[in-house]
């Protein structure tokens, strides 16, 4: 009974979190950082002033967790692409594919200013480190399976895919990511 | 006579100019953008304080046309990389060459919060804008003459080319920034 008791606490902590998190990037979205108050994301979390300051001290702090919890999801959405049946170019395709219209809708998430200060946070070099390792490995079995060139270091043609892959975000349209996608994986196939 | 007099005052105020922005730009590298002074800057270039002002109001202002110069630079030393002899693939492979090696030489020009804010300035993004049409009119070229594939736009395959290429600036060598143009144009050739 306890341990039920405990998971349930859990559970609610959870949830009033996550409507935290989702409402102040709402309010940041509509309304820009430096107007959003705490007492604006209480009301619209649905709980006490009181409450939301048990939970987080400021703004800014709310801020760094959504982008946080957004990176992690990324990360696991981009690791079940990976994981999906196929040769190492049907998946490195779909890894970069999906990772390019990641980047198409995280340039409509706030300001410019606001993106520089988040992207500043140590989580983002960190998701970028594993983005890369993962898509080395993809690279190095295409290698080993004789699919991808071998003239270049696996580690190499990874960051040229994240960097290639990084215009997706200066593109007009999804479907002009797929090409931008197709001349990536031009640029590596054998 | 008057006209001549003219000049060689021009020619005075243009060497004395220079000599701020290579000494500012000296000591900011070697101290940090924080701790030089417009004093240190003077004594350094050979002139008085006084005459320091005549040219700069504050050491920022120096940095920003140290690096308005060093932009002014690349573009002219691209341009005619660009206009070498050969056709538009050998052109856009020296073009991306000479322009990831410029990146990889940059990467060191002062601390990651200098680059950032200078790089927050217009010119940057003209320059880039210049870059892009520069390279766009060889994909052009070379699409028209059958060298580059033709089912994506040259616009697009521009901006394919220099997210691409800033992946020389996490390079650990000028071979390993050759490489990697190497697979860039793979993925452009038809």
């Amino acid at each position: 009974m306890p341990r039920l008791w405990n998971e349930t606490i859990e559970a609610h902590r959870r949830d009033v979190r996550d409507a935290i998190l989702d409402r102040t990037s709402a309010l940041v979205a509509e309304h820009g950082l430096r107007s959003v108050t705490m007492s604006q994301i209480a009301e619209q979390a649905g709980i006490g002033r009181a409450t939301l300051y048990k939970y987080f001290p400021d703004v800014e702090t709310i801020l760094l967790a959504w982008h946080e919890r957004q990176i992690t999801a990324h990360l696991g959405q981009l690791a079940r692409v990976r994981d999906q049946a196929g040769g190492p170019d049907t998946r490195l395709h779909a890894v970069l594919e999906a990772y390019a219209h990641i980047t198409q809708r995280s340039r409509g998430h706030g300001d410019g200013a606001l993106m520089a200060h988040l992207h500043r946070d140590e989580q983002v070099a960190r998701a970028q480190r594993q983005l890369h390792d993962m898509i080395r490995d993809v690279l190095a079995e295409g290698v080993r399976s004789g699919v991808f060139r071998d003239d270049v270091a696996p580690d190499e043609l990874a960051t040229y895919c994240l960097h290639a892959v990084s215009a997706a975000g200066e593109l007009p349209s999804e479907v002009a990511a797929r090409r931008l996608v197709k001349v990536i994986l031009t640029g590596l196939l054998r």
